[in-house]
């Protein structure tokens, strides 16, 4: 397989897919990544154009783990050279990718991808081997997906530690939209409103820290994954701001605020008790297939271990 | 000195200054607090009017533990039993405190205090001794406070292991508006909104479970420090919001949110890098005492070891 970006999650999915025993190599643009990467026993290039032959010659698995600026133009690239090679990405919004794949005719080779993972640091030395480890990984199941591709996908990520959450890239936008981005905007405005405060600092504990962690991540990562999904952010961050200000209102009149804080506690302890039921009786590339990963994934059901084929089982 | 309420917070106190070798005993409402306290070693009882009259008899300082719904008529026995005890208190509020201790005619006795820590869970079994280890313990600077008893309740949080930020008990409750009652907040909105989004459980991970860790909390502890800080919190809560709704409509014209990600980020870098200067000048009792540790907690000053008294300094 060929790793095309060496960053925090494509660095931690070289290591991991070593460490699985997979045979990889990987392009970076940056001397220093690379040269990281050769440091630590990696196979690395700055060159793109050596990277994706090596991929087409070999049809290796070419994963994309670019940030979302660059994407359109490595499409074009891959398409240039190694347009047969199965695609996949790691990136964190699904329906932009989906496009610009589409735009660069990939489609039929494509099957999206999201580690849902992550530390507060970037580039070739933040990374981890053990950074996917039982955490959920999303797997496309767009309707033009193939199951080989597919298949491939699944390993990928169960070589990884991961589990794999079957979704349609919408539903997946969506989803990503409440539980990552929106939890980004609100730790940057509570970090932000603190900085203003002059005690704050002085007496901030554990409910700041952790409300602010993750605006501790660089901007840029933090503003390309919330403006490429911006359609979808929109509305869920409109459904948290009512509450909020439905809330406001209420302490204001000096009312309880009890609706917001039952509401909020009440689904914090449903996902404490959140189950992942394994998904283990659908066969890849059979009727409704898709269909019925969407909904199981829905359904908070996970892949633990490789689904079959229709031609593994032939 | 006598613990008045044995839940997370008091139960945690009396643990911490047994082990630091005080004389300690305590009251509790509830008969399984204080079985649960006594089964442990504890000196506890459920009679109010004994506690308070041994805590009178023997000039004790009396710590306030419970909840504010509870501290009006709590604060009406103590002036009746032990009026001339030296007072404090553990409540995040100081200000709402601090009126009802003036109506009680309490005031010349009473220092406030708020160790900044906690759990998501209450209650005696809860608790544990190093719960105040390293964490900020605010003592009140108000302007009425004695000396004295200012002394006790700054050794009192020293022998817990926390560290002393002096703070007029207004501004206290503005920042911790901001960096206590304001994560909450926020907490419950991502936590509420989330729970109405079927995938979202489903894709969550670091950020989602950061973000709303404290929305475990149990709802009407967080009900009782927004409510009775509502007049702080709804000014910090309209500037976290005013950041909100410009983030959101920049996104809705997909314009960047450079600004709020921009500003948060690096507010949550410098509180990475904030320091703590040691305060170790001040005499208290000492012309302008007490607004010498004002300033200096303002500017992130803490006290590590105990100041002298001008009577210590003879």
């Amino acid at each position: 397989m060929c790793v095309v970006g060496l960053g925090l999650i494509g660095g931690s999915l070289m290591r991991a897919a070593k460490a699985a025993g997979r045979a990889v190599f990987g392009y970076n643009r940056s001397v220093e990544g690379v040269e990281a990467a050769r440091f630590d026993g990696f196979d690395a290039t700055t060159n793109l154009d050596e990277a994706l032959t090596r991929a087409a010659q070999s049809g290796a698995l070419i994963v994309l783990a670019v940030p979302m600026p660059a994407l359109a133009q490595m499409l074009r690239h891959i398409r240039a050279t190694a347009p047969e090679c199965p695609l996949t990405d790691v990136t964190s919004v699904k329906g932009a990718v989906l496009t610009e794949v589409d735009k660069a005719g990939l489609l039929d080779r494509f099957v999206g991808g999201h580690p849902m993972t992550g530390t507060a640091h970037s580039g070739w030395t933040a990374g981890d081997e053990r950074l996917f480890h039982n955490t959920p990984w999303v797997v496309s199941v767009d309707d033009h997906v193939d199951p080989t591709v597919w298949a491939a996908v699944m390993q990928l990520a169960l070589d990884c530690g991961a589990f794999v959450v079957p979704a349609r890239s919408d539903e997946h936008d969506v989803a990503a939209a409440t539980i990552s981005h929106l939890p980004h905007l609100l730790a940057e405005a509570l970090a932000a409103t603190a900085g203003e405060v002059p005690l704050a600092f002085a007496l901030a504990a554990g409910s700041f820290r952790d409300g602010t962690r993750v605006a501790g991540t660089a901007p840029d990562l933090v503003r390309a994954m919330c403006e490429a999904n911006a359609s979808q952010l929109v509305p869920v961050l409109d459904k948290a701001l009512r509450r909020l200000v439905d809330a406001r209102n209420q302490l204001a009149k000096h009312h309880p605020v009890a609706e917001l804080v039952e509401a909020g506690h009440a689904a914090r302890i449903r996902y404490d008790s959140f189950s992942r039921p394994q998904i283990v009786a659908t066969v890849l590339g059979e009727d409704g297939w898709r269909d019925e990963l969407a909904a199981a994934g829905r359904a908070g059901g996970v892949i633990r271990s490789a689904l079959p084929t229709l031609d593994s089982r032939g």
